[in-house]
């Protein structure tokens, strides 16, 4: 599975007024917590690549947890990367786990997400604690080979909400919350 | 959680008898298939430690995943050892997020398990494929402080179903495969 992601600095509210406009369907609201972990045999930060443990509480429902391995960019422009990811029972037992083996957390990203679909993409509005408010346009592939047109159709989703690719953000919000 | 765990080799059609006359309730049969895994930082075999992904399939049911964490051991004399499991929805997600992270499948063992309760113990009858077939009574607890009074309980029960205390295995069916 891959993943063409394109996130821009944004006002929530005149995004929010565009996707009413161009109808694009609400997904819903969810609150989630990432926790990021260090390796003790390689540094993530020079292999690019990232463990995540995320728990997502739906505005209505039950928190979710999952564990989630990235790797490192596969396409440097869209930021594509590979991802494994699955549902686990019991985030504190995972970390457990992963503390037990050497790994530590190393920092934590919380932000409120609202989605929305749009033409094949997701269009996230993110606030994030201690970094800002961004919107993300992203989708999934299942082969390399659809990345090019993922990925124009991406800026196309954006221009159409009033955004520029060209502020496109490379840094992930640990990256930004790491630098704030 | 502490764990005890005494395990002795065993004619499985005699003791599952002795089960029967002394009312022991059955608590059904599993197929389970454990992965163990090596570290790529640690030599679990000098820290004795072990990583594990379980799945195990009922009779009469759909196979659940677990991953598992075991440390060194608190208590040598009853294999007493801290663990640290829960359940995941893709035991082949969690293997590939463990082989991206430089953890390699080291062995695996494949049994028939059948379990009965008795007074607060589970004993359970072993069919390890290319080991042999054992008989394990274990119980968990809260505190160390309880360790002794659960080993005692644990002989005890071993010694009512016609099998020698003295007679216990202190090797994994990891190690016996490994050794066979």
């Amino acid at each position: 599975m891959y993943e063409v992601e394109a996130k821009v600095p944004a006002d929530l509210a005149a995004v929010r007024e565009r996707l009413v406009a161009l109808e694009a369907t609400p997904e819903g609201a969810v609150v989630q917590v990432d926790t990021y972990y260090d390796a003790p045999h390689r540094a993530f930060v020079e292999t690019d690549e990232a463990l995540r443990i995320r728990s997502e509480r739906p505005e209505d429902g039950e928190a979710e947890t999952h564990i989630t391995y990235k790797g490192p960019l596969v396409d440097d422009e869209s930021k594509t990367r590979e991802e494994v990811e699955t549902a686990v029972a019991d985030g504190e037992k995972v970390d457990a786990i992963l503390t037990n083996l050497g790994f530590e957390p190393a920092a934590t990203v919380r932000k409120e997400r609202e989605r929305f679909s749009l033409e094949g993409y997701t269009v996230t509005l993110d606030s994030v604690a201690d970094v800002g408010d961004y919107v993300e346009v992203e989708t999934e592939l299942e082969s390399e080979a659809e990345l090019e047109a993922a990925r124009e159709g991406a800026y196309d989703v954006l221009e159409r909400l009033g955004l520029d690719p060209d502020e496109q953000l490379r840094t992930s919000y640990l990256g930004l919350l790491l630098e704030s």
